[in-house]
């Protein structure tokens, strides 16, 4: 292939094929085997855009947040998946990110790789509207699959103190969202699969 | 929980879980197993994104193409993955699409349930310029994996001509890209994973 460049975007699209091998704790719906991260990545976008109208669609950009869900969890590749309520894992978890996103995104031409990492470490940041949604969507995900799988993560010995702190960002993502969750998690106590 | 339109929303997006399920003939690049349409969903994503470059940027409009990508393969669900290759299950596969489109759509609200039926039949009528680019992208992803897996799915009597046949949209979506796939035709021929 005589385009150097094109290459590089090829070699890198071959690469990120391993985000269908990074397992996370969540599990699919009918609880036969986890979700890879690259099936939890379009789940993401799928979601961010059918409920994207109880975003603050002024403020919140869904072309950005869509890109941003398919990017997200690159870097996992090298990091490998931290479970959320890992408390040990998620210690170093930003330095192992770091130094996956390093090497990932040096794989691509500058420009795109700057794009990329521009977008993950916005994501990551959690400031702008479009990364809080974002955020509120990234969780809302595994929640509402563990609520149908009768808290098959959360069995683990996680908390509704912990789950409520993990999901208090949809709040000020999105109020009607938010209401959900609180919903959810009240019916999760009653029916055993979160401890209070 | 009080609001309908978001209980339909939540439940079709839980029924979409099931995209996880489906399992294409494409492999991992590692060949350790078969891909399934949610990750072929969001690396098709991927691909439309970093290879944008390529296509005719005046007239292809990415946000729409990567909504089409991740929307392309849903009525799979139920329809099931109808390999490019099979000529029997491919007289059937208009009748069963159909079908599955009227039973994932309608659980939708209607707006929401109409656009993505008009995302997805943009898609598989292949006529607009963003159609074309997602086509060609959707093609390319599974040549390339074939490629680097040594024609994994190819082995099983499909030929050079079935395959120049089925890739031939890339060439009007792109020149550049159309120009890595003959070259690496011409190599799989060389190498005996295609028989001319």
């Amino acid at each position: 292939m005589q385009n150097d460049r094109l290459k590089k975007q090829l070699t890198f699209l071959m690469e990120i094929d391993k985000m269908k091998n990074v397992l996370r704790q969540t599990v699919l719906t009918d609880k036969s085997r986890q979700e890879t991260d690259a099936e939890h990545s379009w789940h993401f976008a799928m979601m961010a855009m059918l409920l994207y109208e109880y975003a603050d669609t002024d403020k919140v950009d869904l072309n950005r947040v869509i890109r941003m869900s398919l990017v997200h969890d690159l870097i996992e590749i090298y990091a490998g998946d931290t479970f959320a309520y890992d408390i040990e894992g998620n210690k170093n978890k930003e330095e192992r990110e770091k130094k996956a996103a390093d090497r990932l995104f040096s794989m691509l031409p500058s420009d795109q790789g700057d794009d990329i990492r521009a977008l993950w470490e916005e994501f990551d940041d959690m400031k702008t509207q479009d990364a809080i949604y974002a955020a509120a969507i990234d969780r809302l995900q595994p929640f509402i699959i563990n609520y149908i799988t009768e808290g098959h993560t959360w069995k683990h010995g996680v908390t509704y103190d912990q789950v409520y702190e993990r999901m208090y960002v949809i709040k000020s993502a999105s109020p009607s969202l938010w209401q959900v969750v609180t919903e959810l998690l009240d019916k999760s106590v009653e029916l055993g699969y979160l401890k209070k």
